[in-house]
């Protein structure tokens, strides 16, 4: 039987868990988000080590902002978190593929999705899906 | 009005969908491969601008192996090739999703996507999809 909840994971398992994953020459390793429900694609970013282990232990997505340089608590300010259903890598082990269940919206812009993104009919990448929630509220006016 | 198929962009047009995405400091974007119909996330690779320049002339899908140095003919020795449907970018232009039919399946291993181990009841990473496809027959016995 398979485990598709991270809470059956303990900290044995945790660490076997990630010891077989290829974490690349910056200890890093690309992440996908996918919407448990709708199979929406919501965002793609990066986990080190900490991160994954963190997000194991706890459930609550934990990536790392390689802009920032430290653990990034997805929706630690804007409230909008990320919670773990299931856990794929692929074939190459160099990949995560995360089921998670989305509060509120993924994107910084208050877009649902990150992936809002498709070329029209000239050619300049427009965005098709709505603003759900102002990002002045997700984040604070300055 | 937006546009969601390939044929539809000129060169000029392809060109300025190439130029406002930002590739790293090898010339390479991340690129996850969605299903069409299922919505199912076949795999996660790379694309250079050549790559995906030809990918949106020609509506096969061409990656860039970091493992060969080359362009790779999603599907050119296996025949399981992808044929793109529409295209998104994310927040960041650092990142795309591809709408793909894929013909057969994605992954090498004969399974149709490439992200199908989880971790199981003891934190070992285990396939839980079926090999459709036995790996000899797409890519030919040694």
């Amino acid at each position: 039987m398979t485990k598709i909840f991270f809470s059956q994971f303990n900290e044995n398992e945790v660490r076997k868990i990630v010891d077989c994953l290829k974490f690349d020459s910056s200890g890093l390793i690309n992440v996908i988000a996918q919407e448990h429900t709708t199979k929406i694609v919501l965002m793609s970013a990066y986990m080190n080590r900490e991160a994954l282990m963190q997000t194991l232990r706890t459930g609550d997505v934990i990536y790392y902002s390689r802009s920032r340089s430290c653990l990034w608590r997805k929706g630690e300010t804007s409230g909008q978190k990320q919670t773990l259903v299931s856990i794929f890598t692929d074939c190459d082990k160099d990949c995560l593929l995360l089921d998670v269940v989305q509060t509120g919206v993924a994107c910084h812009t208050g877009r649902h999705s990150c992936f809002s993104w498709v070329p029209n009919e000239n050619g300049n990448w427009q965005s098709i899906y709505p603003i759900i929630t102002d990002p002045n509220k997700l984040y604070g006016e300055a």
